[in-house]
Formats: structure tokens, sequence, C-alpha cells
């Protein structure tokens, strides 16, 4: 497969088919972040696995869900993640994460995707809440959750700026996500 | 090629061998980007493309290279990058970026690696003289430059903690990135 199918492949996905994820699947894709460049290589980030139901029970009250969505309030019982990795920033080693977490989280999404498995990088939880019931020490601080499993539902990608609407979902369920033209991202070099 | 195979391909290459760059060929590495997950799905990131030497000339000046190789002040004339994607940040629609720009940053090194082509993050830069130099819109905040070519040196990856020394070349001239071990970065659930 070629990066760019990969690429395209790799949707955000919120809602899920059940049945359990391996341990060793989600092992995989911490393997994947090893491999990832780290600002100055200082490599400051820990990830906690989750993939059985007690793990996952834990994590799930404590996540928000796709806020555009106003009369979505997340995957209901039936449709919910069946693993979560959690990517925390060490704090004795640096205060700077999010440059690193982009990346990794990037790689664990693709890794997924390469498993036949859908991901979501969740940014928005209730941090202090998740930290409590994961028992975190203090210098673990919770910079994003992926939420794993085998996708339920089509996502399409579609030419557009995301400025009105950032993704909607229509009657039959499909999860549209305007992407901005090249164009649009393309700034010209002016001439010196 | 599998997801670990060119994982471990990108890596992070500060030597180029010359030789012309095509725009055709970093058009395909912002192609590659749009495709990425965006937080909120905001899309504020911009890219600049250099790839004449006119261009690359107006960019390298103002980069700061392996804080961790003291005795190194950069690549020298003969192992310059090629190329260039400088990852711009539209402050008109969004002022956090650092996320996306993690995650835009690898696809393009991914991209990179696919292509033959070896690439290096850099953080590190006169922000204000290479805007000027750019010539850029107060609204467009550089990012990250990412430095693009054929790669000139050779990088390998170690197990290892990089807190002493985040990396090293040997009298070879290979360049040695320790990596922290599976056990190290990976934190257990404790039980409820």
């Amino acid at each position: 497969m070629t990066l760019s199918d990969l690429l395209l492949q790799a949707r955000s996905y919120r809602r899920f088919q059940q049945g359990p994820l391996q341990e060793e699947a989600l092992s995989e894709l911490l393997q994947l972040t090893r491999l990832c460049p780290s600002s100055a290589n200082r490599q400051p980030l820990k990830y906690l696995l989750a993939w059985r139901p007690d793990q996952n029970d834990r994590i799930f009250p404590h996540l928000r869900w796709a806020a555009s969505l106003t009369d979505w309030a997340g995957p209901s019982e039936g449709e919910r993640p069946t693993g979560y990795v959690v990517i925390l920033g060490d704090t004795r080693i640096s205060r700077q994460f999010d440059l690193d977490c982009g990346i990794a989280a990037h790689a664990i999404q693709l890794g997924a995707a390469e498993q036949g498995l859908g991901a979501c990088m969740i940014g928005s939880a209730d941090r202090a809440a998740l930290s409590s019931a994961l028992q975190l020490p203090e210098h673990l601080e919770i910079q994003l959750v992926v939420a794993l499993g085998k996708p339920g539902e089509t996502v399409v990608l579609e030419e557009g700026a995301p400025d009105e609407c950032p993704y909607w979902r229509d009657e039959q369920g499909v999860h549209h996500v305007p992407k901005r033209s090249l164009v649009e991202v393309r700034v010209e070099l002016s001439k010196s």
C-alpha cells in the first residue's frame, strides 16, 4: 500500500464495531512510535494501553466527542471504542509535548489503519477525572487519547473549506470531512 | 513497503547529496498533508515550497542545526538541503498549531522517504529573519522548516535512553540516535 493510500484509509472514526482487540496489536502500535522523530530526540512521551472492557470503562466516561456534531453525545453502547492508547507527557523529561504528540499519534493512527483498525485522536477530555481514574502519578500529564477499534462508520473526504462547518453527518450516517484545496494551503514565495 | 519499514527509513538527515529537486515532488508531499487529521478539522497550516537554489539561499542562513553536535555548525556547501517545506500557521484560522504541525511534518518526512528523499524537521531558526527573507505577511507564523534532499549520510537507531546524549556522530561520520525501549515508554495501568 502506498503512503497516500494508507493516509486515505486512516480517517478519524468515532463509531466502532465491537469485538476484542489484542494487547499485541496495541503493542505493535507502540513499536511504531519508537521509530518516530522527537524534538531534540528527548522522547518525553509515555503510553498507557487499554483493551479489556474493564480498562476501557475507566477511560470512556471522561472523553468528549465531536464538538461540531451538536446533536450527538458520542458513541452509544455497542459502538464504543474497543481499545485506547493514552499518550502521556513525562514532565520530568520535558514540558513541550505537542509536536512529538502529533507525530506519535499519527503513527498510531496509520499503524491502526494498516491493521484494518480505525482510530480517533481525542484532545477533549476531563483530564483531571481521567488522570484520577487511571491513577496516574503527577509527572505524567495526559496529552491525547487515541481511541481504537474496528471502524463502524463510513467517513469520506470532500474538497472544501471547513470554516463554516468542519464536518457533518448525512441522513445515511456517512461522516463528511472537507479538506482545503492544494491551492488554498500553498503559499507562493514572492520574488526577492 | 510496510509502515514500519517506511518509518525506519524516514530518519532525520542533516547532510544531503546535491542535485535538483522537482517542484512536483514537493507538491506531492503537500498532497499528503491534505489527507492528515487536523484538530477540530480547522486546517490552519499553510506551506511554502522552495527547490531552486535562489529560493534555498533565502532559507538556509536562518536555520540552526543539531544543537547537540557542538563541534558542527551545520551542513557545509556541497551537503546542504536541496529543498524545503516551510510550515506556516495562519493566525486568522487558529492560534494552536503544534499538534497539526507534528502530524503534517511527519507525513512530509514519510512521503519524502517513500520518494527516496531524506528530511529533517528544524524547529530552531531565526524566525524573524526568515520571515523577513521570505516576505511573509503578518498572519503567517513560521512553525517548522522541513529540510529535504537526497540523503548524504548514514543514520542508525540504537536502543537506549537519550538523556545523557541525545545523538552522536562516530569517527566514520555515522549518526547514531538512541531510542527508549518499549518497556521504558509503556506505562502499566494500575488495578482499579
